[in-house]
Order: structure tokens, then C-alpha cells, then sequence
């Protein structure tokens, strides 16, 4: 704004808000504006949880997912099973497949994907902790559920490689039709994908 | 989520933030994640500057308008032109105004419009203070720059009739087509205003 209309605390919080994913300069103020007018039903609570956050939000130092405990919630369950490991991008992703809730395994977080160009080798990703985590024992299967992109897959190949002579069964995820998906809409190589892994009726 | 995957922190920061207008579920845990993963970038400064606006922001007692002082920075600045006060229904209004950067002048904030069916009567909006201010001189011209809604209409005659028998100039917006506009999208009732109110070119 050009001219000043307010205090620079209230310009000061609409321009941290702009910078939250799927808030943009005009829902910033917007959502600033709600938040002004919802002082104390949600304003005062999100800016204490947001503290709290600050201040207890860690890493889990087994898996790399991120918790207010450390080891993390998932590491730390007992129902979990604990000899089947699912190896994920990042924390997204691992929310994503709890949401699909098809497995009660644990986790271990790499925290993105080899990318030479981008500078980002094996020691940028949590893979060291992943390989020691297999050869310290008790892991029977080793899920790697990277993206399908052409730098998940290179990631899951150094994995492969890495875990040579560790006794783990390494899969991947299936390729083929997402449910609901109209194969008109689907790339040719999910379609081939999808054909050479035809199942049974 | 079914399961417990993470502390009841990050889904009560999860669940705050998808009520913030132009988050919902989805998109709270992707800003809650971002927010995490820039803990000192973002997270914390925002928490902060939340903190401050809980501690501050206030309602002007002139005009209406929040922000961190109390009168507000529009009502207290010298270069303002205290003769001219624009009624608007909320601060939305009032920062949408200054964007258009149009005038100089300062505001008075009812805080929405007339609505008997949801019991919202004079009394209910900041419409006495507004006489109080004319009535105390020093006003030359009223701006009544309300939602062309039924409501608004309704709320800026009511107005209108309060300051019978005070010294000012009482204008509205004009009616006419947006700039930028196409006719063939705009209702007849725009499109008969603006032949109306035609200029000569």
C-alpha cells in the first residue's frame, strides 16, 4: 500500500502471511483481517500454537520425520511393525500414505531426492541413517515409496545399491491406473506400466 | 487422521490454521509443514508478529478502523483531509479504498449494513458515533460508500435520514461500468445506471 493506513505490526503480519503456501498477497490480507476480527477465538489460539510449535517441533532422529518427540510418534508405537520400513521423499508424503492408512509401518524420511545438478548428493539426504538402520537388524522389508519422477528413481537405485549384502526385501510401489482415473486421460507410459502388470479377474 | 502419526501439537496448529479464510484441510497441512520446515524463517517471525497483534491491534474509537494505535493512523494523520469521511461497511472496504489510492480523506467504519431478519439494527452499528462526528462540525462532505446491495441502500438512507436538519454534503458512488468491463457480461440494472448517467465524451 502506498499510503500508510495502519501500524507496521498489522502490514508486518499480512506480509509473513503471504509467504504461507496458498496464501497470496490479497488472501493475506484477508486472512489477516479475519484474524484481527477473530482476535481471541482464533488469532490468540493460532499464535500460541504456533509458539508452541516453534518451541517443541523437532526431527525424529531415527526416521527424519518431524514431531514434537523425539523419537517421533510413529517410532515410538508399539502397535507399529517395526520390521517393515517405508522409505519417503519427505514429511508430505508420509502423511499422505498414513492418510491412505493401508500400512501400519514405520517410516524413514530422506528429506528430498539425489539431484547432482541441484548439488544435492547422498550426504545431503538421510540416507547413511537409513542403510544403518537396516544393518543394525530386525528390518524385513524395505518399501521405497519415492516419487515416479526420474530423480525418485535414481534415489532408489543408490538405495538398492547401498542396502548390497544387507538381508532386506526391497519393493517399490505398483505403476499403473490411479482408482477413479479414465485411462483417456493417462500418459503412455502408465498405460504400459499398467498392461505389463495386469492382474487376474 | 485415524491414527496417531505425530503430536497433538502440529494437529492443533493443523486444525487452527485450515480456519483461516483461503486455507482448508488440505492446504493447513501443507502451510503447517512449510511453516515447520522454515521454523526460523517463517515460523517463528509469524508467531511473533501474531503475538503482536493479539498485544495491539484495537479498534479506533474515532473511526472504526483497527490497527495498533487508538486513533488510528488514517484518523491521526496530518495530511489527511478531515473534512471528507468516507462510510464504509468494514475495514475490507476501507483498505480496498486506500488501494485505489482515489482520495485523501478519512474513514468511518460501521461495521456491516442494516439487517432486521438477523437482528442487526442501528444500535448494533457504529452509526451514532458517525452523526456524533458530523454533528461536532468540521465535516464538509460524506462519502456513502456502501455494498451496492439491498442492505447497504437500506443502511446508507437510513443514514441519510439521521443527519436531517446537519450542515453537510452527503454523496455516494456512482453506478456505472467496471473499468476493464465488458457489456455483455453486466447486468441490465448497471448497464441502464451507467446510460443514466452518461458523460459527454
Amino acid at each position: 500500500m502506498s499510503k500508510r493506513i495502519a501500524g507496521p505490526e498489522i502490514e508486518h503480519l499480512i506480509q509473513l502471511l503471504a509467504k504461507v503456501p496458498g496464501l497470496g498477497p490479497r488472501s493475506a490480507r484477508r486472512a489477516a483481517l479475519h484474524l484481527i476480527n477473530k482476535k481471541e477465538q482464533l488469532l490468540a489460539p493460532l499464535a500460541a500454537a504456533m509458539d508452541e510449535a516453534v518451541e517443541k517441533v523437532r526431527v525424529c532422529s531415527t526416521c527424519g520425520n518431524v514431531d514434537t518427540a523425539d523419537p517421533c510418534t510413529i517410532c515410538t508405537d508399539p502397535r507399529r511393525d517395526g520390521a517393515t520400513i517405508i522409505v519417503v521423499e519427505d514429511v508430505a508424503d508420509l502423511w499422505a500414505l498414513e492418510r491412505a492408512g493401508a500400512m501400519n509401518a514405520r517410516y524413514h524420511v530422506l528429506g528430498g531426492t539425489l539431484s547432482p545438478l541441484d548439488g544435492i548428493g547422498p550426504e545431503e539426504l538421510n540416507i547413511k541413517a537409513l542403510i544403518d538402520r537396516v544393518a543394525a537388524g530386525g528390518v524385513g522389508e524395505l518399501i521405497i515409496a519415492v516419487n515416479a519422477t526420474v530423480e525418485g528413481q535414481t534415489t532408489a537405485h543408490y538405495i538398492t545399491d547401498q542396502l548390497d549384502g544387507l538381508d532386506v526385501k526391497v519393493t517399490r510401489l505398483a505403476h499403473g491406473v490411479p482408482v477413479g482415473g479414465e485411462l483417456d486421460y493417462l500418459d503412455e507410459g502408465t498405460l504400459s506400466a499398467a498392461l505389463r502388470s495386469r492382474t487376474a479377474f
